[in-house]
C-alpha cells in the first residue's frame, strides 16, 4: 500500500509557487518497537510555515530541507502501533507533515475524541498559544487599556481580540474586508473593526481608540503598521507576532524610526512559541478556560485533499482564507 | 544686583540656532520662608535637552515653554537661605536652568564638597543613571554576552561600555573619530572601538563581534543602526536610549523592518529615567561602587560662561565635544 506525501524541492523566490513542491507516492513503513503509524485526518496550515521554507540560520525551528516532506501540525488516528501509550484507534495531535500517513513524532499527544478539530488545531494549539503568549505574557495588559490587532480576522488575530475582551480591554481590529469586519464586531465582540483598505486609516483609528493605543499586536506589517505606531501611548507595548506583508518580499519595507521608541518608552518585542515551552501547561489551561466559558469563537476554513495545501498555503498571505485554515484528508 | 539667564524664545526648526535663545538680566529674587538661593557653578549640557525644546505632547518631561528659562541640571552653592536643610555654603545638585542664580528646586540635594564635578554631573547623575538603567535594568545582560554601544565616546555611551566591562561583557563601541576610538580602547578598556566613518562597517563589526551581538545600546541612529541590527543574535535586546542623528530632522529616517524582531525574538525597548525614580537609590549605590573601584573613567569637556551654552548645546549633536560637556560659570 502506498500513500501520498509532498516534499519541498525548491526554495521560494520569494513567492510560493506550485513548483517548489513535489507530490510523491511512498510505501507505508514497517514499524520498529516503540513506533506507531498515524493516518492524518486534518492538517493545519499556519503563517509560520512561510519562515520554514527559507534557508534561514537564526530561526527557532530549522528550515525544512530540500527533499524533505514539508512540516505541519495535524490531527490523526493511530492505525498501527508498537507503542502501548498510543494504541490503535487513539486520536493524536502534534507535528505531522504534508502526508497522508506519518510516523508518530516526539511531540505527539493523545487528545479526546470529542474535541472539535477547530479547538485542537486552533484555540488549543499554535494559534491559541501564540495569541495567549503574545498578548498576556509579552504584552502584559491591564484591564481598561486599548489593544489594536492587525490581521484581526486571522486564526491568531481573532483569538487575540477575544482574549483581550475576556481580559477587559478595549479591542480594535484591522482586517481586509467589510465582511470580516462585520464578523469581528458582531460575532466576536470587537469594539471596532477597520477595513485596512479604508481611505483615512489614521482618522478611523483615532476615532476607534480615543484614548490612544496601549497594546499593538502586529500580525501583518504594511502601511497599517506606521499608522498604529504613531498613535501609541507612552509605555506602550508592541507585540511583533509576524509581518505577513513582508515575508514574500525580496526587500522588506522599512519600519518606524526609533525616536518614538525612546521618547515614549515603548517596548517592541518579538517572540516565538518554542522559546516558552515551560509555560505551555499554564497557557493551555487558560485557553481551555476561555473555551469552556464560550469566550472564544472561531471559523474553520476547510479545504480538501492533501494537494489542496499547495495552493492553500498562499491563501494565508493573500487573505483568501476565512478563518483557521485546515486541510481535511 | 542682577544676574544673567537665558530664555527659550523660539522653537528649533529643526536646527538649534542662536536666535531661539535670548539672554536677559534679572534682579535677584527676595526669598520666602523655606526658599534658598543658589549660585550655579557648573551646568550640565545633555542630549536630552534637545527633546525639551520641541512642543511634544507625550514626553516624560514637559517641553520648556516659550519665554521660560531653559531647563538644566547643575551644581551650585547656597548663597542665601531661609531653609535650614540648605544652609549657606552647602553644595547642591539638581534641576537648575540656564542661569547664574536659581531658586532652590524640589529635586535639589546637598552633596559632598569633595566629590569632583565630573562625578556629580556625570557618573552619579543623568548620564550615569541613564547608562545603568538602560544596560542593567532594561538590557539585563549576562556575563560573556557581547554589547555594542553607539555614541560610545559620549557621556552616556562611555559609561555604558565601562559598566559592561565591569559586568563581564565583550564591549564594542562606535565613535566618530580615530582619536575617540583610541581613547575607548586604551583608557576605558573597550574590547574594540570602530570609527563609524569606516568603509565597511558590517565587516568591521563582524570581526569585532565574532559571536554576534546580544545587547545593542543605541544612542545615535543613522546608518550604523541597520548594520548592528543585522548582526543581532536571537533573543537579543536593543536599548533605545536616543537617536541623536534623527532629532534635528524634519523627517526622521526609517528604522529596520520588524521581520527580524519576530524571527529572532528581539526586544527593542526605550526608556527614560523619570519613569524609574523608584530605583534611583539602588542605581546610585551601584554607580558609586564602580567609581570607588576605579571602574569608571570619564573626560570632562568644560566650556566657560553661561552664554557658551548657546553654541555648546550643538556640540552634542555634531560631535565636537570630547567627553561630558559642562559649562563652568
Amino acid at each position: 500500500m502506498q500513500y501520498k506525501a509532498i516534499k519541498l524541492v525548491k526554495r521560494p523566490n520569494p513567492d510560493i509557487t506550485a513548483d517548489i513542491f513535489a507530490t510523491v507516492h511512498l510505501p507505508l513503513p514497517a514499524l520498529d518497537e516503540g513506533q506507531f503509524l498515524v493516518r492524518q485526518t486534518h492538517m493545519s496550515l499556519d503563517p509560520a510555515m512561510r519562515t520554514w521554507l527559507d534557508e534561514y540560520d537564526d530561526s527557532y525551528l530549522p528550515p525544512v530541507q530540500l527533499g524533505e516532506t514539508m512540516r505541519a501540525f495535524g490531527v490523526g488516528e493511530v492505525v498501527e502501533s508498537r507503542n502501548p501509550d498510543f494504541p490503535v484507534g487513539a486520536r493524536v495531535l502534534g507535528t505531522t507533515g504534508w502526508a497522508e500517513y506519518v510516523l508518530g513524532s516526539a511531540d505527539m499527544r493523545v487528545v479526546p475524541q470529542e474535541l472539535p478539530v477547530g479547538d485542537l488545531l486552533g484555540a488549543l494549539h499554535l494559534p491559541g498559544l501564540t495569541a495567549y503568549l503574545g498578548l498576556m505574557e509579552i504584552g502584559r495588559p491591564k484591564a481598561g487599556e486599548t489593544l489594536v490587532v492587525t490581521g484581526a480576522a486571522g486564526s491568531v488575530g481573532s483569538l487575540v481580540g477575544q482574549i483581550g475582551k475576556a481580559e477587559g480591554l478595549r479591542v480594535v481590529g484591522f482586517a481586509g474586508s467589510d465582511e470580516k469586519c462585520a464578523w469581528l464586531e458582531q460575532e466576536l465582540g470587537f469594539d471596532k473593526a477597520i477595513n485596512y483598505r479604508a481611505a483615512d486609516l489614521a482618522a478611523e483609528l483615532a476615532a476607534a481608540a480615543p484614548n490612544g493605543v496601549d497594546l499593538f499586536f502586529e500580525n501583518t506589517g504594511g502601511p497599517v503598521q506606521e499608522v498604529v505606531f504613531q498613535q501609541m501611548n507612552r509605555l506602550g507595548r508592541i507585540i511583533v507576532c509576524g509581518v505577513i506583508a513582508d515575508y514574500n518580499k525580496h526587500t522588506p519595507s522599512p519600519g518606524p524610526n526609533w525616536k518614538e521608541v525612546n521618547l515614549k518608552a515603548l517596548r517592541v518585542e518579538g517572540f516565538v512559541v518554542p522559546d516558552h515551552f515551560d509555560k505551555i501547561d499554564r497557557m493551555s489551561k487558560a485557553l481551555l478556560g476561555y473555551l469552556q466559558q464560550g469566550q472564544l469563537c472561531y471559523r474553520l476554513h476547510t479545504i480538501k485533499g492533501l494537494e489542496s495545501a499547495i495552493d492553500g498555503i498562499n491563501m494565508l498571505f493573500d487573505g483568501r482564507n476565512q478563518g483557521k485554515l485546515v486541510v481535511e484528508l
